[in-house]
């Protein structure tokens, strides 16, 4: 078993209204020192041992996972997992 | 300026509807491997430089930015970033 993390995060210049929303809460709660806040994705996938594995998980984030238009994503693959 | 990074999981046990459907879209497009998908929270925040960082991140994440009921939450600091 390999486990693959990945990061999905919205490319520098895309406009983030959530990251906006919760900064803007945070701030409300009292802590004035937050000044920017930016929220992506985490995903954990299991995957069976497979040879090309890194092959695809970057066809899995180009084709449903991110979008490349607007966001960047990086993984890093963990081998022999036991769950 | 101190930039701190947060993931933001779901605890072991507790279901994931929305990482199931990613599971199942995955393996509809043919990407048989793919046995399990957590999906989880990611959040970059900047914040000025402050005595108590990590204390106030603390609060910040069990206060507002994650369920402490179902979901874990993790984070690092990293110092003197400048934007």
């Amino acid at each position: 078993m390999k486990k693959v993390k990945i990061h999905i995060t919205l490319k520098e210049g895309v406009l983030d209204p959530q990251g906006k929303a919760v900064q803007g809460s945070l701030n409300t709660l009292g802590y004035q020192s937050v000044e920017e806040v930016r929220i992506g994705k985490y995903l954990e996938l299991i995957l069976a041992d497979d040879a090309n594995v890194e092959e695809q998980v970057e066809e899995m984030c180009k084709k449903l996972l991110a979008n490349p238009v607007i966001e960047n994503y990086q993984y890093t693959v963990e081998e022999g997992v036991t769950q």
